[in-house]
């Protein structure tokens, strides 16, 4: 597909515009170009409006870098969250999937991504120092690292818990095991191992 | 991922209308206004820009069908083509798709569609009429069907075949068999069958 020439030179640019996001190549692009041209134009219209107001208007909340469209997020300005509590994440995805648990109503802090070195990113990329100002300046009294159990997600975890030393917070990190429903057998060696240290009171 | 709230309406709208778009899901279209906003904004204007000037300004071939930038496609313009052969096909993706192959000179006849009747699809929906029209117009010798082979596209092509009779056009069809490449112990037995009884001299 990538040698042909298209037909039109504005289905070309559309495709190739397409074909820039990720996880979209050429055959994807010029399926969704080919869909919005049997659709009404009012859909393109509609598609493009609501891109370009996202991109334009979204903002982060000046507190937790949550996306919001106003200077502060929804959560941080929810009077009813616990603010003594705070959820660090990687990205905005996470705060999504915590809060459709509905298990937390503390607040979150998002860094924006992890420590790796392999792709370039250092602690002066992420949202740590502000991370660290929130904690002296707010009463914070509790951080919950909710990070991925990767290399990057143990060295920003790490990282981050240092940067904490001798600050007066409780430090803790969301539970590792085996999960709700998994048999035991199919359960990963790491993870069943970790279950079994860190096995907690029945009835818990 | 569908029950739960966007921190943002913006955000929101933006994933809605991607996800209108066919394959791509809530989560897909999170990831992809995600990426957006990590980019910068001229990204998203010319995403949003090619869209729109794609969907307003894209023309059918006033002959064939074909996608176009003018009033006739730049395979119906060129005079070095073969005016006295027609291959017709499913969709634009087909007409690409044999290009691609160079193996081809003549013109084609993009249907838009195959009768379906599952999908209420009929052949007055199709460009049948037109195609018919062509022939007795034009000084078209040969008509290629290239229809996919499916119910749908035998449908299609039987029909065609009967509005077509009494006309003094050669008809056919483009050959089917085993791939070339493969192996015959896993071709399928329809292809391997219709292969064989469709062979051809050798050195051909």
């Amino acid at each position: 597909m990538l040698n042909e020439e298209y037909p039109s030179k504005l289905l070309g640019a559309a495709v190739e515009a397409l074909a820039n996001l990720p996880g979209i190549g050429q055959r994807t692009a010029l399926r969704l170009s080919l869909h919005l041209l049997r659709e009404a134009p009012e859909q393109t219209d509609a598609l493009a409006e609501a891109l370009l107001a996202f991109r334009k208007g979204v903002k982060r909340c000046a507190l937790c870098h949550n996306i919001s469209d106003k200077e502060r997020c929804v959560i941080c300005e929810d009077p009813s969250r616990d603010h003594g509590t705070v959820c660090v994440v990687e990205n905005v995805q996470d705060v999504m999937a915590i809060e459709a648990t509905g298990q937390y109503r503390g607040r979150y802090h998002v860094l924006g991504g992890l420590i790796s070195p392999i792709d370039g990113i250092s602690p002066s990329d992420l949202e740590v120092d502000s991370l660290v100002k929130r904690v002296n300046e707010e009463r914070i009294s509790e951080i919950i690292l909710a990070l991925s159990p990767t290399m990057e997600g143990d060295t920003t975890a790490f990282y981050i818990s240092r940067r904490l030393e001798g600050v007066s917070v409780k430090l803790t990190t969301i539970a590792r095991g085996v999960s709700v429903g998994d048999a035991l057998e199919y359960a990963d060696e790491v993870t069943l191992g970790r279950s079994i240290v860190n096995r907690v009171p029945f009835n818990n």
